[in-house]
């Protein structure tokens, strides 16, 4: 069984991921992944957050966008246009293999779990990854001009809507994936983490099915969440601006908030401090770090110091 | 309404509706294609014969294999292969693009006549091409191997096994599309054209579906048949070897005995020439011609041939 189990969006998740894949051996890591923003697209069903896990770890992602894959092809997506199809969301060709096979295999009834798996003994990632539910979970985004479903607000809208809320659908009636349960009760298990991934879309929704936030919180070992918050700021995506709609400071200790209750030892960066006093106020440990993993040297350092505090506090 | 109906498979047939469409008005011609080797793969469903004629008549198809898209790129299937998938089908990137808009349009209701409109509108067929019948028709080969669905007899399975018999799964309740049977009533009707594609698997499809045969011959204009045979010989395909394995003579006048009742004309090739008494006493007038489409000229040639024909015997 996992000794570690790692929480992860997309973009920002999986370069921490990919840290702690350089440093730990695969049987002892576990990662799982939000799948809040998967959604229908064309009749395929695509998981972004999933497939960028696998993209990075396998070296495939593609190094400018953060997502899809490197030298990539778009025939279809010109086809697509030529036809008056939507072009909103970019399909690579190549990418879309892997949506096509898993909309196909989901038809005929099998599980997300195991597609994911059978995708990840094909493309080489070393450890087990899992979707946070095989059930439909879709988080949806309440905002000033109506209810989007997240690629749409994401994607399509660019995030431009003021966001007034954000929740789950589907939540209160998924099932956590049963190999994560038995991963949370496991006695080798040596900690949780947090990735620096999104605490609305990214998080949130894993924390939103039933069961999850509370065997966290009752976790005897330590949660430690890395703030993807940085000197005010969000590295990639639009956590800053949702903070801010949603009336929260923008702050790592704001973040550190959202996570009261279930986060034992939070990693902030050396800009933000001055916040460690309200952090600790909260309960929680905290661990000052470089947080902004520019290249593998800086993932692997980030995720070396994940593991420090973990096994000092375990 | 349109003075001539061509009915036609994919390469052969696409071919001579070139030929025809250089020569008359397009408002004068409708294609009608075989939706008999149509499938669904990887949940996609795939029409081979209207997507050949739609991208041979525009200019985009693939000139050293007759079908799929000139310059295509396969990244798609690339990957598919990396996943484990199924790679005997293949589909190309660009492709990928009108089998994913046609099955969700499908899943939502549209009819495949609908979605072949809009593809000919945003691709560039000048004339108006329809399905055969919205309804689905499966072309299935009996063979020493059991029971091959048309697409794994003759892509997966390259035509090897034995055929005992063809049949059209759907066939016997399949609605003829209603534009065509219009189009067959109307008085403005000058000629109906049968290419020359498979008498099994192109146009015995299309005679299947209740109340074409009937209404081709009751029909009082010239029905004109293009032998897909020549010395003894299929320019493409598996023609010769299934007339082989069913017991026929390989040749022009036995493809003609399989029109019988239904073609008034039969255009040979100059090589068959001696084939024309035998031909002309199925009640079948005979007109020689060069049948070998090399070339945008003789695609041409041909199809003046098959005006000609018409207009000498309307």
């Amino acid at each position: 069984m996992p000794k570690l189990i790692a929480f992860s969006g997309g973009i920002g998740g999986s370069k921490l991921v990919q840290g702690l894949a350089a440093l730990v051996d695969p049987r002892d890591l576990l990662v799982v992944a939000n799948t809040g923003d998967d959604f229908e697209h064309l009749g395929l069903h695509v998981s972004p957050d999933i497939d960028t896990v696998i993209y990075t770890i396998t070296g495939r992602v593609n190094p400018s966008t953060g997502w899809g894959i490197a030298g990539e092809t778009w025939s279809f997506m010109k086809m697509l246009a030529t036809l008056g199809g939507p072009t909103w969301f970019n399909l690579g060709d190549g990418d879309l293999a892997l949506h096509v096979l898993r909309s196909y295999r989901l038809r005929a009834g099998e599980s997300l779990t195991a597609i994911v798996e059978d995708y990840c003994r094909s493309l080489g990632v070393p450890f087990r990854l899992l979707p946070m539910t095989d059930d439909p979970v879709r988080t949806m985004v309440e905002t000033d001009e109506g209810v989007l479903a997240m690629q749409n607000y994401f994607v399509e809208r660019r995030c431009e809507p003021r966001v007034l809320a954000v929740r789950y659908a589907g939540a209160a009636v998924a099932q956590p994936n049963a190999a994560l349960l038995a991963a949370l009760c496991d006695p080798a298990l040596e900690g949780l983490i947090l990735c620096p991934s999104n605490p609305f879309l990214s998080i949130g929704p894993i924390l939103a099915v039933p069961g999850l936030r509370d065997r966290m919180a009752e976790s005897k070992v330590p949660v430690v969440a890395v703030s993807p918050i940085v000197a005010g700021q969000a590295l990639k995506g639009p956590t800053a601006k949702m903070m801010f709609e949603l009336g929260l400071e923008v702050s790592a200790a704001a973040v550190a908030q959202l996570y009261h209750g279930v986060v034992t030892d939070f990693v902030l960066d050396r800009q933000d401090e001055s916040q460690q006093d309200t952090i600790r106020a909260l309960g929680m440990r905290t661990c000052i770090a470089e947080t902004v993993m520019r290249d593998s040297e800086t993932r692997i350092e980030l995720a070396r110091t994940v593991l420090r505090v973990i096994g000092a506090s375990s």
